[in-house]
């Protein structure tokens, strides 16, 4: 069973809280127990699970990946988006969720974001369901 | 299925070698063969696989993921712990591992490491099977 | 259900396309629908998901890695490959990748690369096949 969501970025570089969309998705599936896996099918985004009570963490983490991959650096690549790529690569395009009595087993402060590295755009999100 | 590991870390940034822990977890869920989904339910910390031969190898991750992103950066989080969190996501809190005949299949140089990035804590890790 | 690929790679640091292996082998397996998870049993490689379509992409992600991780930065692993393990854990050994009609659902723009950061070298791929 694969669901799709689909968003829209308003930024250059954004996080997205998804957690909802991905709770409600698993409550329509009428998933008791299981995974959910959560997959970004584009190569300038991301999916990450961190911090969702102060939104400084958010700040922190998108002023530190700008750092670490710098928008220009003499990339190659023609479409001048290389650095978005790059921090795909390293946030990853996908996270596995365990899901128990309907629920995502997050930590008490986990939140799931949609990372945005090359918007705005409208982006989609895959979710596959594993039963137990 | 579902397991909860505990552990205490005693260092700000530390990683443990889990690997017989989860070995054994999934020894007593009478697992024959599918995946085990690690997973680290923490906005400051993470899980990574990597060597676990030479322990200089975890002292080199620790020196330059503590060099790849500060300690201290004019971050907005007032916790000051931002770069834990930064780690976290570039590191994962997720790793899904093969098991064949009871087994993790790991590479021969191989080990689980549950990585603290803002110890010392008290720590969970939840572990999910699937079955074939 | 697990299958092994094997690989030879032939620069110190290259991203290999292994979409057209890994398709294969879930043909193979005859997965009409599930998921597979693509797991790298080496410490010094990896495996992510990023474009496949203009190869100047690859070039900047492997310059950008090697920016980020310098080669040498007073690292005591006496093998000498401690940024190849720094790397590996970044990009992550694991990867899973929804299957829909027998098909890997990748973005269009998306590719499976296997990444070398300390070739070259004989390598192993594993594939575990989680069906629906």
């Amino acid at each position: 069973m694969m669901q799709k969501l689909s968003i829209k970025t308003n930024n250059k570089v954004e996080l997205i809280d998804i957690t909802t969309k991905v709770q409600n998705a698993v409550k329509e599936a009428g998933l008791d127990s299981g995974l959910v896996e959560i997959y970004i099918p584009h190569t300038t985004a991301a999916v990450t699970i961190n911090e969702n009570a102060d939104p400084d963490v958010k700040a922190d983490i998108k002023k530190e990946i700008n750092k670490i991959v710098p928008f220009d650096d003499n990339y190659s690549h023609l479409e001048g988006n290389s650095a978005a790529h790059i921090k795909s690569s390293l946030f990853g395009v996908n996270q596995s969720i365990i899901v128990e009595n309907k629920k995502l087993l997050l930590g008490t402060w986990q939140g799931i974001y949609f990372c945005e590295f090359d918007g705005p755009r409208s982006r989609n999100i895959y979710l596959k369901i594993i039963r137990d």
